[in-house]
């Protein structure tokens, strides 16, 4: 590198200038990447361009201020292009061109292999394909319709992700929402991992695909830089939601590589890099701060009115019956008191109750139909622009999301989400509808709080309880009505359980919670008839569980019954035996969960055929007590 | 009904007469969910003149023989129409009148609330939406690529699942392929379950997207039963992926239903459901067979070559070090020497090895590119028409595919799955591309097999052993390369383990897989060095899993350290509590897991980070014993 001071580009440079930044961002990208011994430099090479382009003259940003409200959003939905992303980080002078060549995808340093929010220009991870372009679409959503601000969104695509099906999720909702602020900029550079893309350089192909989806189409020869600069202006007039569709070259700029198969991902050997830098003359030192945001602040923002206003939610008697999807719904609703508090609909929100959120508040209430992937993208790009979401669907289907919940946790944003309609005890819709799985996927996802309640008091509890809790929170909810346990006023802190029914000699401990919890309540009435006393416990926070509790109902009483409606992987029965396994004590232990293949049928039926009702949790219990008296 | 003997109907019946079929359909469909107290009448009144024309003049199928290879494959993507199916397989006579009206959503029947193959003339499981005509694409391709047979597949869609992403996937490898054979029927009826639909009526928005993905559009009115026949006509003349968009009215037929919103789902109450059959002249009794299929046989089936014609995989030698996605990719291809093998990459073939298939055998390798819950729809698909599917990518990126990995089991078909790139191991590229949650979502499918090797040798035998393992069975495979530790001829039984060290006087054992099989083994010579007697369990079978063996490790030492490249919730250290659960014994425990947020790094400062590295082991191992003196 050269010593002297650098040269400052701005809106006004000439192309020429900008060219010659593109050529530098190419050749750090080559840098980078060899100095790190891992990378994807070429599928940098060819976005160069574009990114030269976008960021002196159209990209409204304050790289001093990165939180300004007012600022465009930039989002490298092709995240294994961070070479390229972290070149033009030095280009403004947020990061040192000695940060880029000495720990870019180096232990404990924040230029990760692939970009996460670490950096503070960085909105959302990406590395998963076909997610970057969702949450721009979220983001977008957030700013128009929450925050009301002028910012813009740019996402850079890679042509190869546009086979995700995520993709046109999330245009069909920059068409259906009209998102005239958002854009995207797919680098068809021909090349995927293996070979050639599905579409190759058919641009037109791609822009007949983004207009049918109700986006405008803009082909342009991604190196030409006029060109770039006329379809990136005119994508930005905020007309329509468009789709800059740029038929680029691999490896551009570096003719050893140039359009070649068989260097995805990876860095330039040492001797090509020389030589690649030099035929890049990336010796210059240019530094460049494009357009600034406009002075309009946000009409609305998160903190705009005080946290603490939530409604009242309903209150409920003791023994009403009350399925827990109906109070969730409500609390939702009352929650919405609080403006940070947004919800979003996978097309059932009539089943979820969620839609009683949107009743209450329309214009917070967001309707992704059936696009379960989007809602959660659209969740993580409101909790990016500092909202609280909830989203809300069957269970079962959440896991049409577990990619998006997985890098939402890898994006450290803060989401609750409720799966309602869980386990067999749906009853007629069969197994297809029935969440069997959901409980193992959410505690997986990394500092996830799980929370499954079983009466309507828990549940509108839980459901506020989540606005604040950090991370991904998640709320199992049932189907059917049952009991109202407790009284109103009741605490439910999360990490916490509940001891329903327990006495000097309680021989034997059931712990349930949802549908089970009430099977396990009318099995101690069973046992009690026995002779047997039975302890129960309402296990209303699967993770972060009670340990003390469960280590106390371990140590004094001889068994434990643990029931779940859910599969016997990854639920409450391991949850249990983890909390368990580095205490003392060791009761007899018996976990019924399902196992066989449900159908339709009523919930007794089920919950009976599954081997989760009453009758198998009191022959549980009595069988490891080995009491066969009665 | 009336008593008198059936009016049959067949590929020359009048139109006339095929409309008072859609009559009798609908007139079934609504007194079958009347009768089951649930379901989606409405939903099957819009589409019945479409199925009333498809089943009398162009299905062409066997009913008598519903295994005839040469026969027309019907799914109803949308499977909540369950009572307009099971209608007409009435009206072929396939079952009674009374089955139809006594057991559909009951207990213990097969006449379920969405259809499933427990019924002899469904192929897939469906009911979460977006995923029947993905499976047709993958039936689709293996009637032509892998059975030449002359069979074709009609998709009946919903409107509202067209928001999924997923059917994008699927039309766009329909047109990919030129699955001139496959045809798709969208029930355009406006209203979903919450409300109108995204499109509503604008059939125009839904050609444009059909044919920007490349296949055929036909809109049509689809109560207009000679344009219906004429649409099919075409969409059934082999020249093009179609798709028939269908403008329908949703409840059509009754008038106090129809076009109205809030009867999503819901059975029509007994005084309506009763003029509604009035206004049907539904008491007729007809019975359809319509054109049977061609009797050409098939050229190609699975069962054409012996089924043991493996080749010989390769052979390792102990102590070299050789990554088990190679031995993967390496024993796969050999076993393609079976013909009823196939392979199924995500444009990641080249890292996961799969591609090593595909060199060997590149009429059975298929690329879907990057669109993992296609991958996974072709292999459901492929399984359905009795091959054996191998579906590879990264580990972290199965979890796009979740929502078809779960529904696959319900569809109760045999494939396998192999995830590569597990955990922080993986190193600089970051923690998006870090399987870390796949044994969780691996393990709670039902019935799943979950196999981990940590060398080459198990390897290649578990690959093998796959082809035979019934359901859904996974491999975990690691990216860098370890130490062989089996000979060749070592027997890997699934539900087996391996102890690797052990001795007379073993204070605690250390339990891995993968990566951290190895870091076991350097543990265990540590502290050797400090006196401490180790034994070494490789747990490669993590479901089914080796109670005895882990029992006996656990009577026999005082303490147990679990240590797994997974999140501590649902992995291989669950699945060892769960295990000895029910054993008596009960040492000391310790389990060593990822629990924070991984960045980049080389293998050994990730894993050190994440405390599951040797020194962790060891240290555990220490603790546990309260050994502390060395």
């Amino acid at each position: 590198m050269t010593t002297s001071s650098p040269t400052l580009l701005g809106p006004g440079s000439a192309l020429s200038e900008v060219f010659a930044l593109a050529q530098q961002l190419r050749a750090d990208s080559v840098r980078a990447s060899t100095a790190a011994g891992s990378g994807h430099p070429t599928s940098s090479l060819s976005a160069a361009d574009l990114m030269a382009v976008l960021m002196t003259r159209h990209l409204r940003y304050d790289w001093d201020e990165p939180e300004n409200p007012a600022g465009d959003h930039l989002i490298f939905s092709k995240g294994h292009a961070s070479p390229l992303l972290y070149a033009m980080f030095k280009a403004t002078g947020a990061i040192t061109d000695d940060e880029l060549m000495t720990t870019y995808r180096r232990f404990g340093h924040r230029l990760q292999g692939h970009p996460t929010p670490v950096l503070p220009w960085v909105d959302v991870a990406t590395g998963s394909l076909g997610q970057g372009i969702a949450y721009g679409v979220g983001i977008a959503l957030a700013v128009r319709e929450l925050e009301r601000s002028p910012a813009r969104v740019w996402v850079l695509c890679g042509d190869s992700e546009t086979a995700e099906g995520s993709v046109w999720e999330a245009l069909d909702k920059a068409g259906h929402h009209r998102l005239s602020h958002f854009v995207a900029l797919i680098d068809v550079n021909r090349l995927g991992q293996c070979g050639p893309t599905e579409l190759e350089w058919d641009t037109d192909a791609y822009a007949r695909r983004v207009e049918a989806f109700g986006c405008r189409a803009i082909v342009v020869d991604g190196h030409d830089l006029e060109a770039i600069d006329s379809a990136l202006t005119t994508a930005g007039d905020g007309q329509a939601p468009t789709v800059v569709v740029a038929r680029t070259v691999k490896g551009r700029g570096v003719a050893e590589v140039a359009d070649k198969g068989g260097w995805h991902g990876k860095p330039l050997p040492e001797d090509i890099a020389e030589r690649a830098v030099a035929e890049l003359s990336g010796d210059r030192d240019l530094r460049v701060r494009g357009p600034r945001p406009p002075d309009a602040s946000p009409v609305a923002s998160p903190g705009d009115a005080p946290r603490d206003g939530a409604a009242e939610p309903p209150r409920y008697a003791v023994g009403d019956k009350v399925a827990t999807r109906v109070a969730y719904g409500a609390a939702l609703a009352a929650l919405g008191a609080r403006p940070d508090v947004v919800a979003l609909d996978a097309e059932v929100g009539n089943s979820t109750h969620a839609e009683d959120f949107g009743k209450a508040h329309p214009e917070r209430y967001f309707q992704t139909y059936i696009a379960e992937q989007q809602m959660i993208a659209d969740a993580v790009g409101m909790a990016v622009r500092g909202f609280r979401p909830y989203a809300t669907t069957f269970a079962a289907f959440l896991t049409r999301a577990h990619d998006f919940l997985r890098m939402a946790a890898v994006s450290q944003v803060t989401i609750a989400v409720c799966g309602t309609h869980c386990g067999v005890e749906i009853g007629a819709d069969g197994p297809s509808q029935m969440g069997l799985e959901d409980l193992a996927m959410m505690r997986a996802i990394r500092g996830s709080t799980v929370l499954y309640p079983s009466d309507a008091t828990s549940a509108t509890a839980l459901t506020i309880a989540m606005a604040d809790v950090e991370g991904i929170s998640y709320l199992r909810a049932t189907r059917g009505a049952y009991p109202v346990l407790y009284a109103h006023g009741e605490g439910f802190p999360v990490g916490g359980s509940k001891v329903l029914r327990s006495g000097e000699n309680d021989e034997v401990t059931l712990i349930g919670a949802g549908v089970t919890l009430h099977e396990c309540l009318a099995a101690f009435e069973e046992l009690a008839n026995e002779g047997i006393q039975a302890r129960v416990v309402d296990l209303y926070s699967i993770k972060p569980i009670d340990t003390q509790t469960l280590a106390r109902a371990a140590r004094e009483t001889e068994a434990l019954v643990v029931v779940e409606d859910h599969h016997p992987e990854g639920g409450i029965g391991e949850a249990v035996l983890s909390a368990l396994a580095t205490t003392g004590s060791r009761p007899a232990f018996a976990h019924l969960a399902v196992t066989g293949l449900p159908g339709s049928g009523t919930t007794d039926e089920l919950l009976d055929a599954a081997g989760i009702s009453r009758t198998h949790i009191t022959r549980a219990a009595r069988t490891l007590l080995d009491r066969w008296e009665a």
